[in-house]
This record gives structure tokens, C-alpha cells and sequence, in this order.
């Protein structure tokens, strides 16, 4: 298994579980805002960690797309007024409160580290289990709003850059074995969305008949298979391509510290030859993390909130991107 | 008249004059080596300014060629073994000997200087016609190898750049319009060849039944006109779509000086908007020359000839293309 990130093909890992209380409604029949404070009270309770607590309905909702974009809340708990976020000073925990479940805990990191974040979220989740009654069936296991979640209620997954298959156009190929391997595909920002910048999220696809230990070994391996085989085409492309490669790398580069006008797509498009570039040593930057950062930090919402400025349209929003990736690059070692 | 070139529509400005000798067959019947010996001697003699002499039969093909690039000779005398060259010192003349008449003789400046280039080269013409007895009759004027250069002679034509005109697909109409005020219109590279990087060459369409003068006078009339609709419709862009068009001369410059690969066809569509930019002062750098300086270095003959290798292929040139323009951008102010 791959551990280190030097490949720079995992950009993120993620657990999560989910757990509802015994004996209360699931949130989506749950109108009570005693109850919603209950359970508020007890995610704050069960934290051992620095913190902030978000209720949503005192978020604009630039603030509420921006925590989307960062990955740290779905986009429905986004829509939802009566939902909170409890997260952690570094961002590494986040508990969303009275989404589709009561607690949707989630632990995440930069790189491929799926064993560590369940250590994480398993301690935060022991803590929690002893601050409420815990809705679990000896034969189901933990019990969720929707069955896909029913069992361990964990989502193992991992967010993996991979431009080679995506440029020799045999990415649908390799998500296809991933499949037969039991895991799921999913774009960045969740079910149904569009992969975009080379950028595909990879999860179990069942949380039940095995243990989390299992789901978490399992998804290591596919992923761990499909690091290798991501490696072996930019292999081949860097000794049949290497000149194609470093120009458009370099271009990428180019328009980017130069435009003044920047489209999401177009960004994530040329960030995705930047990165390859770097990742395949042709070009003379190296600071990947810059620009993952800055992934997140060129979206929408994020944009909007950097810019302090609530009203930018979209046609704004492309010269604030612009100004924006043209001063982080400007740094970019 | 525009007389500066503050504004960067006319890039140069050249009058050549044909000339024959009375009694000798035109050089397409011409084949006694003893005759062509004759011209160049003469051609000399009349030179009284330093100066090189060039007999085509010497120069490697990728030499004449770089030539032709410089608008120094035109590719039929580059086809042409009995073909000689005296060139000044300064490049600012040329005279083509053996060509399809016996003498071309061109001034060529940078900028609008219809006017000095005619002065130049009459200068230069009245000290041939003191070595040689010229081919002039009385009712019809010089006596030349084709028809159209009859009369005087001359051919007075500008190099103009003419951006805004082409990117809001007007320039046919302005060519129509220089038609109907007598003008004639070429590519850059003479007759046949198309407009590139957004070039054109204007030039008097006749050269009889006018004088010299008003053939300079008449030509630069026109090329003014022309030069004052160019700069009217420039502003109409600054003002409707300045952040495009800055946008398009930053991408064109971040292109530019970080490509590996570079063809002449996108190398010029390039640098047009990048010089678009530089005239219209939305962009940073100002130094159009020494981008005009590299127009003619990228051209391929010229390109073989700096990289010192005349086996590159056009997939390498386009490397040493590449490498040559980033080196040059970076010195760019």
C-alpha cells in the first residue's frame, strides 16, 4: 500500500459514520426543536477536540455553498434550516447534525490516510455512543435513515487525482474494476456530480456484512491498485509524451498566471495539466498543496467570501478568480 | 498623415524600383554568364554606401530563404542560381540583381516612411543610371520584364497591422476600400500569401500614368485613412471590451513565455494579440520592436539559421521556436 503522497495521486481521505438516536424520529419526520437541540448538545458533548458550532440558519447561504466547497458539509444539510455543523478547529472533524441522519461525523485528511481518519472518528463516535442511546440492531447493526447506510453506517472514501487515465481516456475502464471491486464513483462534490479537473472521489459501496476494518482495508487495496496502475500510463506517457507533456503542463501554468478572466471549469482544467506536470517532475514547480488549497479556495462560494463581497455574478466571479490564482501562483515554488 | 508610429499600425515601409538595361534581353532570356557578371558589376558600382554582395548560387537554401523572411530578396530570385544580392551594410537596402528585371532596388524602414524610403533609393537609382544606359522610352517611361511595373517602375507598399480591423472582421471591407483608392493588398510574404498575425501589405497597384511623387503621396494617403479607422475602431474595443481584451494579450504573453511547442501559425495569431494589447496600453509591456524584431526570427529559415542546425524538421523547429521566444519574452519591458 502506498502511504506517502508523493505520487500525489490521493488528494484526500474521508470516514464517516453515521448514527441516529434510539427511539427519535429520523430528522426528515423530526419538527421539534427540542429535539434538534438535544441533539445539538450531545455532538458538542461527545467532543474532546477544539471547536466551532454552526446552526445553519444563521449562515448566508454564500457561507453555507463556501463549507460545501470545502467538503465539510453536503449540500443538503446546506438547504436545511434546522441543521448545525459541529467542526473542529483544523477542520479535521466535522459533525453535521440532523442531516439525513442525527450525526453524520466525518474525519478528514490530506493524502492517503483512510486507517487514521477511522481512528479519529471511531474515538469521536465511542464518546458519542456513551453520551446517547444509540439506535443499533444485533443483526442489522446501526440503524440509518436510508438503507445504503444501514450496518457499520461508514463511508470510507477517497478523493484521487488521475489525469493519465483521464487523458488516455481509460478512466472508465479503471472505475469499472473498481466497481466489481465494490467500491463507488462519485464526482467531487457528491453523488451526481461531474468529475471535473481529473478529480474522482472513490468510496465502499456497501456498509453492511463488513466490518469497518474490512471496508477500510478494502477500499485501501482497490485504491492502492488503481495508484499503481494511474502511475504505470504516466509512466508510458512521460517516455512517449514527455514533450507534449511539459508544454501543455507549462501552458497550464501560463494562462493561469496570466488571465484575467477565469472560468471554474477552464481552472480546474488547466490546474489538472499544472498538477500532472508536477506530479511527473517535468516542470520546475513542486508545491502541489498550493494548489489544492487553492482548488477549493477558486470555488464559487469560497471566492465570493474571500472577496467579502456577496454580490459578484458570475462574470465577476471570473476576474476575482482570475486575480486570485495569479497572485497564489505568482508564489508558487 | 500619421508620421510617428506611437500607435503600431504601420510596422514598415519600403519603395523599390525596377530597372533594366537598354539593349539587353530581361533576364528570363538572359543565360550569357558574362551579361549577369555585367549587372552585378554595375549594380556595385552605383553603391555608394557599405555593403555585401550575395550571389544566390552560393547560399545554402535555408540562407536565401532566411532572406526571403526578412522581405530582403522575393522567393523567385531565391529560385534563381544566376540571382545575386548587394545588400547595404544596415539591411536598409537591397538590391536584387537578376531577378525578373535586370535590378530591383528597395529602400526599407521601419515605420511610416514612404517618403524617406523614396528619397533613399532615387538617390541610388540616379547613380546606376549614370553606370548603365536604362531601358526608358519616352512615352512609356521604364521599360519593364512585366507589364505592371511599366512606367515608373515603383512599387511604394506598407506593412500594416491591423488588429482591431480583423477581429471585428472589417478588414474586407477596408481592403475594398484601399482597392478603390488604387491600392493593391498582399500577405506578408508577397503576392498569394495569406495575412498572418494580422499583417498586411498595401502597395500602389500601377505605376504608370502617375509621378513618383504622387504615387508616395497617393499610397500614403490612403495608409493614413486607413491607420485613423484602425485607431477608431481599437477605441470602440478599449471601451466596450477592455477586460477581453486584456485578458486575451496577458493569456497570449502567459502562452507565449512558457510553451515548449510552438508553431509559426499560432506564434503569430499570438503575438498579434499580445502587440494588440502593447497598443492599446492594457498590458504591462510596451516593447513592440523588439516583438517585430521577432516576428522575423521565428520564421522558420530564420530559426534553422540562429539554432545553427539546417536538418531540423518542422516538429523541431517548433521546440527551438518555442525556446527562442520564451528566452526573448523574458528580457521583454
Amino acid at each position: 500500500m502506498i502511504n506517502d503522497n508523493s505520487d500525489n495521486i490521493v488528494v484526500s481521505s474521508r470516514v464517516r459514520l453515521a448514527r441516529n438516536v434510539k427511539g427519535l424520529p429520523f430528522p426528515q419526520k423530526l419538527s421539534d426543536a427540542g429535539a434538534v437541540s438535544y441533539l445539538v448538545n450531545a455532538a458538542v458533548h461527545a467532543a474532546d477536540f477544539e471547536h466551532e458550532l454552526y446552526f445553519m440558519s444563521d449562515l448566508h447561504e454564500v457561507e453555507r455553498q463556501a463549507l460545501v466547497e470545502r467538503h465539510l458539509i453536503s449540500p443538503d444539510l446546506a438547504g436545511k434550516d434546522s441543521g448545525a455543523l459541529l467542526l473542529s478547529d483544523d477542520e479535521s472533524i466535522a459533525v453535521m447534525i440532523n442531516e439525513e441522519d442525527h450525526f453524520r461525523a466525518q474525519c478528514i485528511k490530506s493524502g492517503f490516510a483512510l486507517q487514521e481518519c477511522y481512528n479519529a472518528i471511531e474515538r469521536y463516535d465511542d464518546s458519542l455512543s456513551k453520551v446517547i442511546p444509540v439506535a443499533y440492531d444485533s443483526e442489522f447493526g446501526y440503524l440509518t435513515a436510508c438503507l445504503t447506510n444501514v450496518g457499520t453506517g461508514m463511508r470510507a472514501s477517497v478523493m484521487v487525482f488521475l489525469p493519465a487515465m483521464t487523458f488516455t481516456d481509460m478512466i472508465d475502464n479503471f472505475l469499472l474494476i473498481a466497481k466489481n471491486n465494490g467500491l463507488t464513483f462519485r464526482g467531487v462534490y457528491g453523488e451526481g456530480s461531474k468529475p471535473i479537473g481529473c478529480l474522482y472521489q472513490l468510496s465502499n459501496a456497501r456498509s453492511i456484512g463488513l466490518s469497518e476494518q474490512q471496508i477500510i482495508d478494502n477500499v485501501s487495496k482497490s485504491v492502492s491498485e488503481m495508484c499503481a496502475s494511474e502511475q504505470g500510463l504516466r509512466r508510458q506517457l512521460l517516455s512517449r509524451e514527455k514533450n507534449e507533456l511539459t508544454d501543455k503542463a507549462y501552458r497550464a501554468y501560463g494562462v493561469l498566471s496570466n488571465a484575467r478572466i477565469l472560468s471554474s471549469g477552464e481552472f480546474m482544467e488547466l490546474v489538472a495539466f499544472l498538477k500532472l506536470g508536477m506530479a511527473m517532475d517535468v516542470i520546475e514547480f513542486k508545491d502541489i498543496k498550493t494548489l489544492d488549497k487553492l482548488i477549493i479556495d477558486a470555488q464559487p462560494a469560497n471566492l465570493v467570501k474571500i472577496a467579502k463581497s456577496y454580490s459578484l455574478d458570475a462574470g465577476q466571479r471570473d476576474l476575482v478568480r482570475a486575480a486570485l490564482v495569479r497572485q497564489v501562483l505568482k508564489e508558487l515554488k
